[in-house]
């Protein structure tokens, strides 16, 4: 079931042990999901108990540490050897009696890696001070340092075979669009059009199935276009309103997210001259951007082209994507805002996310893009403007 | 917005304010997502930042924390007063160079909170080692203590309005799996079963429109059915397998889940045997429940009937359930397991969830069931049997 070659695992290994060594850390545990299944192939919705995968430079495989029932998941969906499946009994689930981390020290202590030093994602969503204490209090021997997205940042750069898969993720994010645009009419309700969104995003084409995205469809509407983060109501669409559709493809755990903003009736004129400014900026920034720019410095472009029209936009206009699972398809790594100095490089996949949202209305038009050897190139092919229906 | 009256959340916070006194907790720091919504309202794909509400003991209303593009979204659904409302800069977002919880603590300072003892989820998914540290490092002066599940006992009892929504979420999920029936067939890729279920349960009935379920639809297949925790893939479904539909209908974040297997063809003994005994054990366990017996208790029963046949199952057979975001919808309370001398009280609802998995094959039958004041009742009306296609 691994959805890449072996090899391609081995070489994700070797990249992720020659960043430990040179960050002077011997054993890594990563409960960040994504990356435990990007070192590992481990798949399954079992990350709301604790999990997490140990990297030690003195080992050739991994070690996959994970609750019982969940076992046979790992045996099926990665490559590991049974010697290194560690699966704890169902006593250390949700109780104040033990931690299934106290499970993990015993197991680094029987492996002989409980000397060193350990690095942490300390910022996972998936490990939590109640875990991060049962091993500092279990590995008197241990130096914990946090090694926050070590694996994150070796993930940044796609392989061609995860390009391939985040261009079939762009296949499907097309389709989706194309039926919520549909969708977004007079009458119809949002948790009718997030059914479909659904229905087309999962069911994906026949060649290749969809997959859950890391985050559900958003779709504000009216003055909740204002605020990002508000999924959908039983409330109709209704004609003179704004809607925001925040969506993805996503192919095996691989995701290509876009943002478009569609408006029922003859938009204002603030509306459609800020779409208009959003797409200069946009348009500008990709002319720009190219292996050897900064994140920063893209920012800085995006940020001049729309100050021309007196737009500010104070958050982040892009980040790191591709492999996630919920809540985020961002890869907390690369941010296109001040500050951030990475360097692109080619085959780095980024949402530039450039939302404005104002007191009482907003817009999102993004794109997900591939740095390429001379520039970059979006990987999905969207109309690139505010969408206007009857 | 609010999805209940003003009245209910009142009755909430008296009765977490009640529980902090007994612990001698004076501030409470709530990162679990559905204990912030379960306070305030607050509802939004937002968790992939740091965020929380907090209760103190001195204060009228909760405090929001969240980041600032989140800032209206809590205007929008929450009932708390501008000044309670607290979004941070986006220069706080996925950064080594300082952590939400910093912003958090000067916030705990400018109220006058940082110097009492501190209640911390410290097992909550979205409170991670790093913002404990920065919380521990700014506050010197406060008391930190684990309030583990403090709201989510709260949440144990269901309200009238509570439980209206719940039977909401058991009729929507009726739908979902009469749905999940007709798609487990022969040909037809697990994908589009999947993409079938999303579509039916986010769009709910003509009365109520669905919401996103905490976990996804899980529908292992095969020899998948040894792993509950798999997610679909696009192989077609084959005569002569059994697939696990682990499903639930959800209402305004409130779900009703549930499990059937189904097997397409001539069922193998071994699997008609344990559907008969595994209906036995639940019909056995619910003529027991009523208030005033244990979580331990009712899982000796079921245990107990199913062991007349040989059949043996070591995780808990069941949780409670109501109100949540991802990646769970348990509430980490109450779980059917030896050692688990919870009383039951009318108007608790739980997940009776006693999967079995051996080696190469499992099965689910589950149903989620309300206390009432002389027994117990499911909630949805589902064949509660091992559901057989051709």
């Amino acid at each position: 079931m691994l959805a890449f070659d072996r090899s391609e695992y081995d070489t994700r290994l070797e990249r992720t042990k020659t960043s430990m060594q040179a960050h002077g850390i011997e054993v890594l545990l990563c409960h960040d999901t994504a990356n435990m299944n990007y070192l590992t192939g481990y798949d399954g919705w079992s990350f709301y108990t604790p999990q997490c995968v140990v990297v030690a430079l003195d080992l050739d495989e991994p070690l996959w540490i994970g609750r019982g029932i969940d076992g046979n998941g790992a045996r099926v969906t990665t490559y590991l050897k049974e010697e290194n499946i560690y699966p704890y009994g169902d006593d250390f689930v949700q109780t104040p009696l033990k931690h299934p981390m106290n499970f993990a020290a015993d197991v680094l202590k029987a492996r002989g890696l409980d000397r060193g030093t350990v690095g942490l994602e300390m910022d996972s969503y998936y490990f939590s001070p109640a875990g991060y204490e049962a091993l500092k209090g279990d590995l008197p021997n241990s130096t914990f340092i946090n090694a926050e997205a070590l694996v994150n940042w070796v993930r940044c750069i796609k392989s061609p075979a995860e390009l391939e898969l985040m261009q079939q993720a762009a296949t499907i994010l097309e389709k989706v669009m194309a039926v919520a645009f549909e969708q977004v009419t007079p009458g119809n309700r949002q948790c009718d059009a997030a059914a479909a969104i659904y229905q087309a995003g999962i069911s994906g084409t026949p060649e290749y199935g969809g997959d859950y995205t890391a985050i559900v469809p958003m779709l504000p509407t009216g003055a909740g276009t204002a605020t990002p983060h508000l999924t959908w109501s039983d409330e109709v669409f209704k004609k003179g309103e704004a809607t925001i559709l925040e969506l993805a493809g996503c192919r095996k755990r691989y995701h290509c997210p876009q943002a478009r903003t569609v408006f029922i009736g003859k938009p204002p004129k603030k509306l459609a001259n800020a779409a208009s400014w959003v797409v200069e900026g946009i348009e500008a920034a990709f002319d720009f951007i190219k292996p050897g720019v900064t994140a920063e410095e893209v920012e800085r472009v995006w940020r001049d082209t729309i100050a021309k029209h007196g737009l500010i936009k104070e958050s982040r206009c892009g980040y790191s994507t591709g492999l996630n699972y919920p809540p985020d398809w961002g890869e907390h790594t690369i941010s296109l805002r001040p500050g951030d100095t990475t360097v692109l490089q080619p085959n780095m996949t980024i949402h530039f996310m450039p939302g404005i949202w104002m007191d009482d209305w907003g817009i999102e038009i993004s794109e997900c893009f591939r740095v390429t050897e001379t520039g970059c190139e979006p990987l999905a092919n969207t109309p690139r403007e505010l969408i206007l229906k009857d």
